[in-house]
């Protein structure tokens, strides 16, 4: 395992290398590449007054996962988790679950009760409505035609252990 | 009625008149005071751009009221009604329901067919709940605890006429 390292601390190269590895999913909309990247943009530039961190996976000093997450505005100790992505040739290796659950350590190291993730209701996002209810977390709320006419929005939720004492 | 009137267009004006219409409701907390005057910013200097649209209701050339609304950014026809303020001394004569009114058929022409708009579990939101509630919207979800332990979100929904052709 020493070949693959986790990071927090964002470089500029990651604007780039999260755009590609967005893009390469094959999975999220020009938009939401642009989006993606525009993230790593503003918390270079406003660190951690931008809201959101970060968490990277690298394998041999490339980039093939990452987490993008925070807390969410208004709220004490609820956490969003916007992103999470591996890149296609590393899927089914267990690299997503195992960003998600250094991610609640680090949501549950910063007090954070509650993490949610928000997903699509279409029939492509099933593999991802199992990643989340196999990683524990439940169904929250439903939203139908939340994105588009029969495109509905899922919220996943999972309580997280608060630390002792 | 002729001293009451809409209006669509922001003035510079209404930044001050905003934080001190939000202010006097004695309902929001000093940041939440904050987040709707720059909003009104926001929206003064980026127009369009910004995203959020205000309704403002005037009644002998003062404020008394204002909704702030805004398609909801990834979606197509999903609007959130992301404020919605009566000054108190002109609560209970319906100019909450007029603006709510009055908003709703401009989301439904801008092609919006979903309002929803997100309020506490709150006992002290009894009187919100209500509101909404007799305005034609349904409780879509209810998150525990989403802002803090015991204080959990209630998204409130509202399908609205799709016009004609």
């Amino acid at each position: 395992m020493a070949e693959r390292r986790l990071r927090e601390t964002l470089l500029p190269a990651d604007i780039a290398a999260v755009r590609a590895l967005v893009h390469a999913t094959g999975f999220f909309s020009a938009a939401e590449v642009d989006i993606a990247a525009e993230l790593v943009e503003e918390t270079l530039s406003r660190q951690a007054a931008s809201g959101y961190r970060f968490l990277l996976l690298e394998q041999h000093g490339v980039l093939v996962g990452y987490t993008c997450y925070g807390e969410i505005p208004g709220t004490t100790g609820s956490y969003d988790l916007y992103w999470i992505v591996v890149a296609p040739g590393c899927q089914g290796q267990g690299f997503g679950r195992w960003l998600l659950r250094e991610t609640e350590a680090r949501v549950g190291a910063l007090d954070g009760r509650l993490l949610y993730a928000e997903t699509s209701s279409r029939a492509q996002y099933a593999p991802t409505h199992r990643f989340y209810e196999g990683a524990g977390f439940h169904e929250a709320a439903r939203l139908p035609d939340y994105y588009a006419p029969g495109d509905g929005k899922v919220i996943y939720a999972k309580s997280l252990p608060q630390p002792a004492g």
